[in-house]
């Protein structure tokens, strides 16, 4: 069978702890299914620059282009700044690959609970789609009268045309293949430039998509909907910030950050795609066995699904769900008293 | 007793619903307590925005200064933009009378179920401080190469020392009269000018207070605690659009946006405060006599405590939780069928 060529980067923090077993899992597999998974790993991370004073080599990204997927643990250990390890890694390589799609599923998968009280799984099944690219994450800005008592610090947000009708299109795809309803963030209320721009390029691409059920919500208020009627949701678009933000929290009401993966896609393919966590590196409980790999695993289905492999990817997303129903073997983060290694192994075996 | 020189403006939608609901509630409380409140009604909304092309009259900010307090409904209706009706009168006010701190107190009120599984109100108490003045919430910025394919638009965020040192240092101060606890909400990681700033600010000020507890999460992480952990949670400081959805957020793990009251506090008491709900002016179900005014009338009972009327402020929450709590007056987001004018009635009953 085929072998596809993957670059991976376990990064710092339970970004490593995470990737050994997701990759375990995902070469079970890929084997299963008549193909190949061929790793090749990266140490680039927080102790490299530690040691180097860079994240990655200055050919960091052309080393990668040639992979046909980027799997990625986190980055980020206390000591080195977020800005640094962050703008140093995976910022540049989101971009340098013009991945400008973040899609981050969300769904509550059997046997875990959600934080919201009565609540079935059914309702809690969602996609955001986070632009990727730009927006309010810019290197423009600066600070001023440095030390003076009118000292003052700006901080740019860019929107561009091209950028916001790419990722808003994208919804609309997305929208037409799972239940015809997009819900864009919003805060033309508060950000006078930005935002109504984007409503504006929204509505200019709504109109083209009739047959898709639009309507946008002020980002508070999207907040409060996604605890309070989170069943009325399914694509939800929103900017890089915005994004950010409500994937996090629809995690959070749907199985918890354990359970939620990410994709940074390059919708043409003209760059590989990156696929990981939404969680990051989580220092604390770094190295100790306790992190749950679902998130990690559940990313690289993702990327078998981006490199065309539907079928493997299906068994894999199965091969969580049972084990999960199952129950004997959960992370302490679902209530259980497993290691990393041994959830790893129980999704490998159900295969 | 003395009289109190109030300015209220109804404004629009629910706003003039649950505004004569919560001035009913006050007048009587007053009255119990030896004092009043003399109303002076202005009719400043989009209706008025629609008549004379402004939502305000241009003396506006002068004809409010000489009140004690200014009682706020909500602005915006459809067909007047939002960025007018609201940066026509809500954030001019908020900025003229150096009301730079937006106090949001939630909690779980007896009666009232919280969207989360499992929790109890003591677990379920907190209040965000936001910044009310500057940051995200900014004039500056605007399109560029309009009409040409390289179109794009700037959004310019500003951060002051003045203004950040003034809402962390309340946020401290505020911790003091509480459990000692504090936890700025960042986002260092993305915005890489803005928050980094911030956080530097935040430490300095944390320093001169090492007998409060302080820590900061990043707004994405900390959406995710106030859903997963939230009693951890006591003072929130956040900038102003952080903040914003935060406190949307907060409210809605709590009692809900009904429930949810916010001052715009200008602490030196050189200008006049105002007070308000969370929620908005929900064109909607304007006029229908369905809206809860418990949000407007604990708000009104900030206001009562901001000009040192702390008895009759707590007669008024004991009011509106005696009703809660008792369960037969009820609007329908409270599960109930009563109308805004039943509750409003039954609150001044029970004071
Ligand atoms: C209406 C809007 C401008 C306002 C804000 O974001 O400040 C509102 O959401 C609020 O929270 O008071
Ligand atoms: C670490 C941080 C820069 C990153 C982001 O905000 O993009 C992370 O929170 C994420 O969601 O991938």
């Amino acid at each position: 069978g085929k072998d596809y060529r993957i670059a991976t980067i376990p990064g710092d923090g339970i970004g490593v702890d995470v990737t050994v077993e997701a990759c375990k899992v995902l070469d079970r597999a890929a084997a299963l299914h008549g193909f190949g998974l061929k790793w090749t790993e990266f140490d680039w991370s927080c102790e490299r620059f530690t040691e180097t004073g860079a994240m990655m080599p200055e050919d960091g990204v052309a080393q990668l282009s040639a992979f046909d997927g980027i799997f990625l643990g986190a980055v980020g250990f206390p000591g080195v700044a977020d800005h640094v390890s962050l703008w140093g890694l995976l910022i540049p390589l989101r971009r340098a690959f013009a991945q400008y799609v973040n899609l981050r599923p969300v769904r509550l998968l059997p046997g875990t609970t959600s934080a919201l009280a009565g609540r079935s799984a059914d309702e809690l099944e969602m996609v955001i789609v986070r632009e990727n690219s730009e927006g309010e994450y810019s290197e423009l800005g600066g600070r001023h009268n440095k030390g003076q008592p009118g000292e003052f610090v700006l901080q740019e947000s860019v929107f561009t045309r091209v950028g916001v009708e790419r990722i808003i299109r994208y919804a609309f795809e997305l929208a037409r293949t799972r239940v015809g309803r997009v819900c864009s963030a919003t805060k033309s209320n508060g950000l006078i430039h930005s935002m109504p721009y984007w409503d504006e390029i929204f509505a200019e691409i709504s109109a083209e998509y009739p047959d898709v059920h639009s309507e946008q919500c002020h980002v508070d208020a999207l907040a409060a909907r996604m605890v309070q009627q989170p069943e009325r949701l399914d694509v939800v678009v929103a900017s890089n910030l915005f994004g950010d933000i409500l994937s996090d929290l629809a995690a959070a009401v749907t199985g918890g950050l354990g359970m939620a993966p990410s994709g940074n896609i390059n919708p043409p393919g003209e760059y590989p795609s990156m696929f990981e966590a939404v969680h990051g590196s989580a220092p604390d409980i770094a190295g100790q066995g306790i992190a749950n790999p679902v998130a990690q695993v559940l990313a690289g289905a993702m990327m078998l699904e981006h490199l065309g492999e539907t079928a493997c990817a299906q068994a894999v997303r199965d091969a969580v769900e049972q084990v999960l129903a199952e129950g004997s073997v959960a992370t302490p983060d679902l209530g259980g008293k497993s290691t990393t290694a041994e959830l790893g192994d129980a999704v490998a075996a159900a295969l």
